[in-house]
């Protein structure tokens, strides 16, 4: 799905550069990393992320080069990350499309995603900005730090607050980085930078919320994976949660409270299905909207740059997507 | 082994300071993460790469705080990629101690090097340099690049160009980088610049080429691992080129020529034998020697610090070490 062009428009030709400038990071190295390269990148994902930074810099005047690598250094390392979440997870599929994993060793997968982080740190210092450069490796730690929480983490957790810092460390630091980076690069007064860094923080708290309802409702061919595949393998996301906190006594519920997530197949199936059609699910979407509400609150305490309805376009779209 | 004092002296304090610096990047995280880095760090390792940029920085007169961020990186960078490296490989060993693949699953080893490379990635922005953060990352490319060309190319390679490719991404970029950095931190001359990244060339290639050697001639129990264990996996390193350009006609190395460098294990323990007790372990060495004088060549182009004596003194140990 492309993003919708109100907002989209204005940075169109900067994103077909941010691409360039991402495929160009394998010039003059082992050529099956273009070839990787390029099939990461013609897997698609929407560019939201550096849409986000550069709808933001333009905003500030930030200047083009160095913003431009920002961008790119920004989505280079999501696309990293994704790298290695899919070797460690096996999966076979992203978004419908085969994962760098389901054709290469795990070694070479390691490596070519170790590459992807060498050149995302490169195009890191194109922003030839320190705070910017702390701040994109600090996101870095924190990503990582939250999947290895979770690897060492009990599964099965029924926990809120386990659940925010999970789909912090996930999505929203990076978000957050996406939208504050940009107003650092700029020089922009401190108040700034805080508007922006929540702004950033609530679209990927709501990216992430959505994402996980996502997991319950969408179809199986458009998710490129079975339907609540998260539970399947003992990770509770939000659904599950509000679902838990509206139907305590639930055979189902009490079941899963005992640990039992993952033990039977039968009881799971039906579990996810009283998911799918309970108001949990609304339940999740508004929490989503709340986060969003808080974003374009955050927008508010902002001048009133001409650009700033694209950021809020941009923040009710991230609710409004089917993937 | 601890590296002679006559050129550790001076940098003493600082070594211990860059290991605090080290150490304190897993604050604040996981505190497995913490464990694992204490075990890395324990595992010993002689700091010879902060070694050479801390004695480089303040012969410069580098600021003393993004000096000592900058070594630590470069030790934090080595070790991040000596974690992929052993998971890669499947080593259970490294200078004797168990290595993190060894106690953790491939996920979370895989996720700890990612952990360090971000770490690493902050204490290079905590060089205040941004001409030094790209050198930084670039090196990351070069070295990650080397191991993929070493996956994908064919085993078995006897090829001096190849193997000298194949050491500089592996060891020399690093060295070179850890000599060059502190130089451009120090915002030196150009020539000043390119006579320390001439060094750093030198000592690296010397330095593996050290390695290759005492895969060869080291004990198993001192090794860590068994001897000729690159030969054992296909890589083909300078001992057995130099046995095969010396003795182009002996039946082992008609063997090898056609290939056959895994496949029997007994023409194989027959080679290394012949390798360990020929003239090609003298002529590998003398090689080595070679790298070291034009690493003293290169230090005999810059003005008469009274500094430069410890890096010549360090080159010669490179060479002279026992493993």
């Amino acid at each position: 799905m492309s993003i919708p062009t109100l907002f989209f428009a204005p940075i169109q030709n900067d994103i077909q550069e941010v691409e360039q400038l991402i495929r160009a990071q394998a010039t003059g190295y082992h050529p099956d990393l273009q070839a990787a390269l390029d099939h990461l990148l013609l897997s698609g994902g929407k560019r939201i992320r550096p849409t986000v930074t550069l709808l933001i810099g333009k905003m500030l005047g930030a200047a083009p080069q160095p913003l431009l690598n920002l961008a790119a250094a920004i989505e280079l390392l999501h696309t990293a990350t994704l790298v290695h979440d899919d070797l460690i997870d096996g999966s076979l599929l992203r978004r419908g499309n085969s994962t760098l994993n389901a054709k290469w060793s795990p070694g070479a997968t390691v490596l070519t995603g170790d590459f992807l982080f060498s050149r995302a740190a490169m195009l890191a210092a194109g922003s030839t900005s320190i705070p910017v450069m702390e701040l994109f490796a600090s996101t870095l730690s924190e990503i990582v730090n939250g999947e290895l929480a979770q690897l060492f983490n009990a599964s099965c957790q029924i926990d809120r607050e386990e659940y925010n810092r999970r789909i912090y460390a996930k999505t929203a630091s990076l978000f957050q980085t996406s939208a504050a980076a940009p107003a650092l690069l700029s020089d922009a007064p401190a108040e700034i930078v805080d508007a922006f860094r929540q702004y950033g923080y609530e679209i990927g708290m709501a990216f992430q919320i959505m994402d996980d309802i996502l997991d319950f409702t969408g179809q199986q061919e458009v998710l490129g994976k079975p339907v609540a595949s998260d539970l399947r393998h003992g990770i509770i996301t939000l659904p599950t949660i509000c679902y838990v906190e509206q139907n305590p006594q639930a055979a189902e519920v009490i079941a899963l409270r005992s640990g039992d997530c993952s033990t039977s197949t039968q009881n799971l199936d039906a579990l996810i299905e009283a998911i799918r059609t309970s108001g949990a699910i609304t339940q999740a979407a508004a929490e989503a909207q709340d986060h969003v509400r808080r974003a374009v609150e955050a927008l508010d305490r902002l001048p009133d740059y001409p650009e700033k309805p694209h950021l809020e376009h941009l923040a009710r779209y991230i609710v409004d997507r089917e993937l």
